[in-house]
């Protein structure tokens, strides 16, 4: 046995990107850690469920609205960690008091996302910003870990068709001139940050900025075009465009709730907004906005570069489709059936 | 000259308590500081601008709401600090847009209260988060800055009614067994630790804890009894009665703004009930929720004690009357003409 102590970790939404890609490197060091995928009734019978069961993760079924059994289910464990999707926001709540009644030694809560101000600018980082007031309402040690925009949505199609199999959620347009910096991250570089940061008493009651590197759209496209030798048709959006379009559709949203495709363009464009037009989404806003940077932190870890990640997509080692197996998130329910932007 | 570069403060609201604890201090090192108080027309004919005008203030009067001439007012001015009240939030708002258009190096919202977390359980405390929000969303430089809870409104009156006309905010009731630490400042002290945070790089883009020691409301009321001699009844509020009253008075006052005792009543049991029932007002808290502490950083800072306060207010060297010579102060306003509680 290792000298260190097992820490005992539990995932909600562990089947999703990130949580696999967290659940993935907990697994690569089995004597530092023992998982525990907290599965709603409703998954169980997921293949992925049985795939990490097979691999030693152990399976509780749970429900995630009853806080006194979720309590129960929690006690012992050293760290839990939040995958829960931005609908799940009763279920997360739930998770953080049965955290606290079980007297869990940190909560991660569901951010893993781009580095934006807590309120003002982007409605679903308000969502995140309640997890995290929740937590400090009881004192409940947290870290919540950013990582940036996913390398697997910041890819722009091609004219031949040819990456459209690969890429299921492409970057099509170019926020102000295509220059403005933004923080990349390949997803199956979470874990490996998420690995380190939870057993470091560093980043205890912190915010955590954890990044592949720092990036321009224009850099990404370019990267694109040199591997494929086609060039990529330019289309531009306007931080007064993007806040016309906001306003825009925030009143066709508010009108209509059952209009997803609106709520997904919401929110794509939100997200444009916030990094590539503001730029929110640096280090260097991160150090001002608190966060720790988890370059500083480890400087061993080694990320994908997007140049390489590029070259995977093109080569067709490796591919950039997301979410499309899973009917019930909800960014393949905003985006609709076969839909694509 | 002094080497070190004289900075250029501009202070809102600087005729309050803690506006004049921060302007004494500052002019106490005129080498430093260049004061320059912001004043509304409608204050400027008050005696204590004519007074610290004369003690080398610069008074500027400024309409808080036209963010065009504030722009250029503090155009040149490294900090700005906002003593202003709750009902002044518009104006809050202005000043900081207005500091962020004229590069202000360093913003000090009006927070200088107790430590709290950020939402969910005192709703003025929500209204100053929003002033960091707006400041986040700007890339500000600020600093927040909580002091814990006035010396003058800590003190219980004794039956014999001798320390009636010195404490005009009395603390009648102890929160559950009146063994809550909490944390509490002299009014006096608050500038002296503003003085050093402002001009300190380790303070930027933080929250800091400036307090004068932590104390429980039994251990003052022991001090009260020793100084004069006489015993002072008990009387206690429970956890559950505090949350009945706010849920009562919430209601009443939404039911019904301008019923400023009951708003008066809510807002003291709200500070009542973070302070010395949920225990929120301690340096352990401020850590956890991300708050530097003055102690640390400044260890040779001297602080009054609360000992010596009270012995200071029963030998009647000293007062610990506040707000009552200004009409206009909210907390003079929702208490109504007279009353104490």
């Amino acid at each position: 046995m290792a000298q260190q102590k097992q820490l005992q970790v539990a995932i909600g939404g562990a089947s999703g990107e990130t949580g696999m890609s967290i659940v993935n490197a907990l697994l690569d060091s089995p004597d530092r850690f023992d998982v525990i995928a907290l599965v709603r009734p409703e998954s169980a019978s997921k293949p992925v469920y049985q795939d990490i069961a097979s691999r030693g993760v152990s399976i509780k079924i749970v429900d995630f609205k009853d806080i006194e059994a979720l309590t129960g289910i929690l006690e012992g464990v050293d760290i839990v960690i939040s995958c829960l999707t931005v609908e799940q926001m009763a279920e997360e709540h739930a998770l953080i008091d049965a955290s606290h009644a079980a007297g869990v030694g940190r909560f991660v809560p569901s951010f893993f996302a781009v580095v934006c101000p807590p309120r003002g600018v982007l409605d679903l980082r308000s969502i995140k910003e309640d997890f995290l007031d929740r937590c400090k309402r009881l004192y409940l040690p947290y870290t919540a870990i950013d990582i940036g925009w996913w390398f697997q949505s910041s890819l722009p199609l091609v004219p031949s068709k040819r990456l459209d199999t690969q890429i299921s959620l492409p970057d099509t347009i170019l926020g102000l001139d295509g220059n403005v910096p933004t923080a990349v991250t390949d997803v199956s570089d979470i874990g490996k940050y998420v690995a380190r940061i939870i057993a470091d008493p560093r980043t205890l009651n912190k915010l955590v900025f954890a990044y592949g590197e720092v990036t321009t759209q224009n850099k990404v496209w370019a990267s694109v075009e040199e591997a494929t030798g086609e060039t990529i048709p330019r289309s531009y959006l306007s931080k007064e465009e993007a806040e016309a379009t906001m306003v825009e559709l925030k009143e066709v949203v508010s009108n209509n709730h059952a209009d997803l495709p609106s709520l997904y363009k919401l929110t794509m464009t939100a997200y444009k907004y916030t990094t590539v037009i503001r730029g929110d989404n640096t280090p260097e806003r991160a150090a001002y906005l608190g966060y720790l940077n988890a370059k500083l932190l480890y400087p061993d870890v080694q990320c994908k570069s997007i140049k390489a990640f590029v070259s995977e997509i093109v080569e067709g080692s490796r591919s950039a489709v997301v979410y499309q197996d899973r009917p019930e998130h909800p960014i393949t329910k905003m985006r609709g059936k076969g839909t694509k932007r």
